[in-house]
């Protein structure tokens, strides 16, 4: 495989899973990462192992699609390790009747195993306010 | 160099980073990243360039040294790009008279550039409640 190869199958892996939050679709989300994956999340606690039955659970809040887009997504490539960064906007209305719409920031981890690529590592944030209100800032834009 | 060789030069330069934190020392801090550096803060904006300015304004909030500890540090190298993952305790007083005691999650991105390696990307959270009042979790121990 040649850099730009690995380059290219790791955008194919990134916009597969997007697609795979769009569609809720548990299976092929799971497909994107490794069970080893350590994930850090919008929501506590400070780490997760990236378990199926979360995920389940937080689909489930969705009601519909939910619109998952990058933007200013920065690719650094090596021959076994690579990671990604964006900004993740994910819109949509929750089953509870609140619209979603919400910019984060989103960096992923991969490594070459067995020759394809996987995401190992998975980190979701907001910043928060320093004003002390310790308040997530939920409301920026790009 | 060896697949070896990289993940000792990248463990040191997680050293010299944390211990120029420790000593507020912005020069040796500068020389551990590269200037095109994206930044994903504890504070906002979204996304900022890790500007020395910026850098030292905040340190000049710490009351004497700052304690700076990474803890469960995972490391994936590649031969032109490592990342690392690991949870960061930071501690101390400020100017303020506030006792800082802080863990949050740490992803550091690397590249090697003419011969070394460079922090290229750095990303600081804690999350945040999912009870409505979007608080982040500052209180969070490992």
């Amino acid at each position: 495989m040649t850099a730009a190869d690995d380059a290219r199958a790791i955008r194919s892996l990134i916009e597969a899973r997007s697609d795979a939050l769009r569609r809720k679709d548990v299976p092929a989300l799971s497909r994107t990462g490794t069970r080893d994956i350590t994930v850090y999340s919008l929501a506590p606690p400070l780490v997760s192992a990236g378990g199926l039955d979360g995920v389940r659970a937080w689909f489930a809040t969705w009601d519909g699609p939910m619109g998952y887009e990058l933007r200013d997504l920065k690719l650094t490539v090596g021959d076994r390790a690579a990671f990604s960064h964006a900004l993740a906007h994910m819109t949509g209305r929750r089953t509870d009747g609140v619209e979603t719409d919400l910019w984060f920031r989103l960096t992923l981890g991969f490594s070459k195993r067995g020759g394809g690529w996987k995401i190992t590592h998975e980190h979701h944030s907001t910043p928060f306010a320093m004003d002390g209100s310790f308040r997530a800032a939920t409301d920026l834009k790009p």
